[in-house]
């Protein structure tokens, strides 16, 4: 993936240094736990999503950027929350200690909250700098609902809630589309809006988005059983050892690519309508769903 | 103060109760914990100062309410993140048992994830109602940054950093003045911008929210050591315990009043300019300062 995308993750990694401020900034101690995880060699799928998305509608990709990392803020905040002892009491993320385990608990709390805050301020001042007014508060609404308890809080708690219980589908597929899918599908919202796609453009993007969001965390739960622990950069069988409810411990790994494969179809074919101009969008949801990593 | 200012409370208590989902909603768990730390029995001091100073500009209490109630969540997110054994390990908030004790660690900061991102819904959605988008997203720009590391959050990191360690002066005005003065000063802001505040009354009324903002925390400091424990809902000289950084530590109780008691004298002066228009904010000052919990 790194190599068809580098310029774009490039991009998008200087856009966030940009509006982070330097860690040097007092107090330096905050402004370097939240670089570190912002730079801990995350995928950027979510802004990817965010600009090809935009780029679908000819959005110039710096008046896009902005609104993009400010995503990937919120994605990475949910990570820092999620590893910690009283929640998924994950010690590495992506290869490297955890947030907490470097720079305490108390700082990992703080250095999420400080990103969730951020991405509302980027979003404010500089989407607001190339956007109407009116388009930035549609984008927050979009963002905050996608984050908050009716999105990936409210899957992040089921998911909190759920350990250890038996399996369940439909608390399962309740999980992914909360957790990880609402933000997923709101990144290629948010692409949308900023476009000024129409309703029924909007619509179609958002069954694209909804499908690839499934299947992205299909191949994930697949990836804990099958994976490369060097590709992954986390300990592999971790779901299974803390009985996660998963895909493959439900349908097994084989149904489940099928699965993944059937979804990744039917996002490619709810965006037939954009032709070409989707073909950026396509190119990065096969790219998800086919990865090794 | 609560006699004085019953029917504000209330209206407020209405309108939070109306902008949060019912405890039942689906996962009623955070919602539980959410509704638990939000009607803990709050003073409302920071959607009072919102309310008082809309009305300095005529605005609708009914237009004024959904940022009112937004500073409150924010205010209440940090409680419920403080609280937190990573953080100030504190078991009591208010006379009861605090969030993480009652629904544990992990719902606790799902909580306080929530409340903040509530705040940014409300004030998108809410808020947008009643005023053009320019003015949604400029409160957007206020409230991200006051929440965010160059103030709550930064206050908030450098109290925990130097827990322990001797008083300096200047630290401990930068705590207080970022910590809950940030919040204060842009609750009044607020006020002001849904107000269309011009420059000069914008700068008059933050200057007055900057000195009481300082003024209450030094009062709390105090109530800290002389308050009666039943009217505080919590346990007094848990500062001293825990070693905290307090102005009645550093400068004595007496000192210490004196200077919360030129603040606001300070803090009137600022106001001036509005004559009778700030009376109810001026009032409300008082009652901060003069307050026994």
């Amino acid at each position: 993936m790194k190599s068809s995308w580098q310029r774009e993750i490039e991009t998008v990694n200087e856009a966030l240094d940009s509006y982070l401020p330097p860690a040097t900034t007092f107090p330096p101690e905050i402004h370097q736990a939240v670089r570190y995880s912002i730079f801990a060699g995350g995928k950027r799928l979510r802004p990817l999503l965010n600009l090809a998305t935009a780029a679908v509608f000819d959005v110039p990709e710096r008046h896009a950027l902005p609104t993009a990392c400010a995503l990937e803020m919120i994605h990475t905040y949910s990570l820092i929350h999620d590893d910690l002892p009283a929640l998924d009491n994950d010690d590495f993320r992506r290869g490297r200690p955890a947030n907490h385990k470097v720079f305490g608990e108390a700082l990992a709390i703080l250095a999420g909250d400080a990103l969730l805050t951020l991405a509302f301020e980027i979003l404010a001042t500089e989407t607001a700098a190339f956007f109407p007014a009116q388009t930035v508060v549609a984008l927050q609404q979009e963002v905050s609902k996608a984050a908050g308890m009716a999105g990936m809080i409210g899957g992040q708690v089921v998911d909190v809630l759920s350990e250890g219980k038996p399996l369940k589908a439909e608390t399962l597929e309740y999980i992914h589309r909360h957790k990880t899918g609402a933000l997923i599908t709101c990144c290629v919202r948010c692409g949308a809006i900023m476009g000024q796609a129409t309703k029924e453009e909007l619509c179609l993007l958002t069954s694209f988005a909804q499908k690839i969001g499934l299947a992205f965390q299909i191949v994930d739960d697949i990836l804990d059983v099958v994976g490369d622990e060097k590709c992954l950069g986390k300990k592999t069988g971790s779901d299974v050892s803390k009985k996660k409810m998963t895909y493959p411990a439900l349908y097994g790994v084989q149904q489940s690519q099928v699965m993944a494969d059937k979804l990744l179809a039917e996002a490619f074919t709810a965006v037939e309508y954009f032709g070409e101009r989707a073909s950026k969008l396509k190119q990065l949801a096969n790219l998800l769903v086919k990865r090794q990593q």
